[in-house]
């Protein structure tokens, strides 16, 4: 199979090999320092800036989300929402449950954020921002200038959701004044599901300590505490903690060895943070070159993009065709197809979007030679009359 | 290394292998179909009679735990928490932490749960009782017939950690009158760390269905109603719910084989049932003999066994005996000096027992000869005068 999913996603054979090795025991010196590494790069590579502290949650991305919202706001806050599909909808129905008040900023699906529909909230009394800076579930890339901008000048306090972001799109915490940013393993990071991140500021740390969470799992000031002596509260997923330091330090490694006159070994501290940036800018231009790439390649096919404004991880895409007897081409229909006789996973949709978008995920182990076998899969949908 | 703690623990071969594998993607007939198979296994395995209902979490044991207490019991409930170590402590903080009423049930460590311990809450109004089977942090098996008997006659609801006991020890949850079981992936199913299961009986599903839960990720009522198809209401940690299946169904397989004129093949559903049952005494088994060859080898060590009642998943030690300057063996120094020098991991305690007790764990794909290795260790450091 070739999975252009956008989770679980393909992942390279060095990480894989990982998931076929003896687990550790997790309570030593060793595995201490394989996550205090990995805290640093995971503050490195979302630019988060001195301060920051980086948290390991064992569970879904949905998991992290609601630990972010129950240990930043209470009921005593005002929170935006930015909804412009199922996962922005998930924000504010955390809200709703820990009945922390809120609006929600409604956009149309497809729609990008633009200032007119912030400018309704401004000087409103509004204390915190959420959003999903890449809602997977429609394809929409949010303008986080835009949002960064608003957030300062109203003082809201901003958490932003990178789930499928991360490592696709260039992430700059301390530059927008994100105060916390969340991503999941299964995504770009192209680890399995099951462990969630959460990256945050200074402030978002202290704050954290000064919130009552009403759970015990949830509650990330023990994961701040434990976290200083590179451990977890509880058993964690230990294996994929390990895959994501392989993951972590070998985009570093690429950087390093991509140096003019670099050598391929580990470089001193001091060359370090270069090789870093160096290393994640080369991951982000290569899923953005697979993006690119499919995009192009689409001309002639009967798809329309139906995302204002996309994210380097996910095209999102609606067959304008009809079927032999002239119904609509179901986007679930093409999905099924391209899994049972091509071997292909492309990304369905689920609830209102099921039969009229599918996705097509451009992060994980993928290159442009799978793109090509996408598109020629869907040349011969084509001429079997079923695109 | 061999890896003798409780968790994460050796895996077979066969189930690595799979953790070097591509993660399919996972809304699809094929992974439903598997995660129906996942639920109907772990249902029998735990003898959960008709009209239960197995949900997986992703998240440590302690996510399921803390699940558990949410989605059964509320501030109006009465709960009686058997805490004789830091997982009963865990259920206890669970409880204050959700401001659930309570009652706590404190044994000394080590010490079995007797009839006295119970009597004083007879017809005294509570409504619910919380144990963790196995306490692990000590290696106590508590008495299920006891607890059974004693919450049928008092009318309580019972909510039982089988985390390290299950598969290792026989659980019987529709005998017992259990109401929800719940276990992780990384104990005596060794496989990594990720998953919590839970088992509900007919009215305990009913009861979740009731009961409102200030949580999205933790809210039951979403996994009962995704699962009738197989899926979960968010992203799983789907490699280790692959790993799963062929753990369990490999279980009925042996049993399959072991019956008398058997074939390695599948069976027919008729003769399924007891495939399973005859899988799953052998693999408690195979775990039994190897806790006994390991508590008869120990003779002639200077260690006690500090545990009243054992669960075959682990024997709990304290060394007895002095180092050359005259001071106390430490047990956690014993820790280090396996791992470090013999390329062993026993599992070394926390807090306060830290010092005077290391856990062996029995669980995991382990053999005698392990056992043999690591006893030979043992002797070994008598003769280099630290222990």
């Amino acid at each position: 199979m070739i999975n252009f999913t956008v989770g679980p996603v393909q992942m390279e054979e060095e990480i894989r090999c990982i998931g076929a090795e003896e687990i550790p025991y997790f309570r030593t010196p060793e595995f201490s320092a394989l996550m205090k590494e990995n805290e640093a790069l995971m503050a490195e590579f979302m630019k988060a800036g001195a301060g920051a502290r980086t948290l390991f949650l064992t569970g879904s991305g949905t998991a992290a989300m609601e630990a972010a919202v129950m240990n930043l706001f209470t009921k005593k806050d005002r929170l935006l929402v930015v909804n412009g599909g199922s996962f922005g909808a998930r924000f504010a129905k955390i809200c709703r449950i820990h009945g922390i008040p809120h609006e929600e900023i409604r956009l149309e699906s497809g729609k990008a954020l633009r200032g007119e529909h912030l400018a309704p909230y401004a000087g409103a009394g509004f204390t915190g921002f959420l959003v999903n800076v890449h809602e997977t579930s429609t394809g929409v890339y949010y303008d986080m200038e835009l949002i960064s901008r608003f957030c300062r000048e109203n003082g809201l306090w901003l958490v932003v959701d990178a789930i499928s972001s991360f490592l696709a799109d260039d992430f700059r915490m301390e530059e927008w004044g994100v105060d916390l940013v969340l991503t999941g393993s299964q995504k770009a990071l192209a680890l399995p599901p099951g462990i969630g991140v959460l990256v945050l500021n200074e402030r978002a740390v202290k704050r954290v300590q000064e919130t009552e969470v009403e759970s015990l799992y949830f509650d990330l000031k023990e994961y701040l505490k434990d976290g200083l002596r590179g451990q977890t509260p509880f058993t964690p997923a230990v294996s994929i903690l390990i895959q994501m330091n392989r993951r972590l330090t070998s985009i570093v490694e690429r950087g390093a060895a991509a140096k003019p006159g670099a050598a391929s070994e580990r470089k001193p501290a001091a060359e370090r943070k270069s090789a870093a940036e160096l290393g994640l800018a080369a991951e982000q231009r290569r899923i953005r070159e697979l993006a690119e790439d499919f995009r192009s390649r689409i001309a002639g096919l009967p798809f329309e993009i139906v995302s204002e404004a996309m994210s380097a991880a996910e095209t999102p895409l609606h067959p304008t065709g009809c079927d032999g007897a002239g119904n609509p081409v179901s986007a679930h229909r093409i999905f099924e197809i391209l899994k049972d006789e091509y071997g292909i996973f492309i990304c369905p949709n689920g609830g209102e979007l099921a039969d009229t978008v599918f996705r097509v995920g451009h992060i994980g182990n993928l290159t442009k030679e799978d793109n090509a076998r996408l598109i020629e899969a869907f040349w011969d949908l084509q001429r079997r009359g079923l695109l």
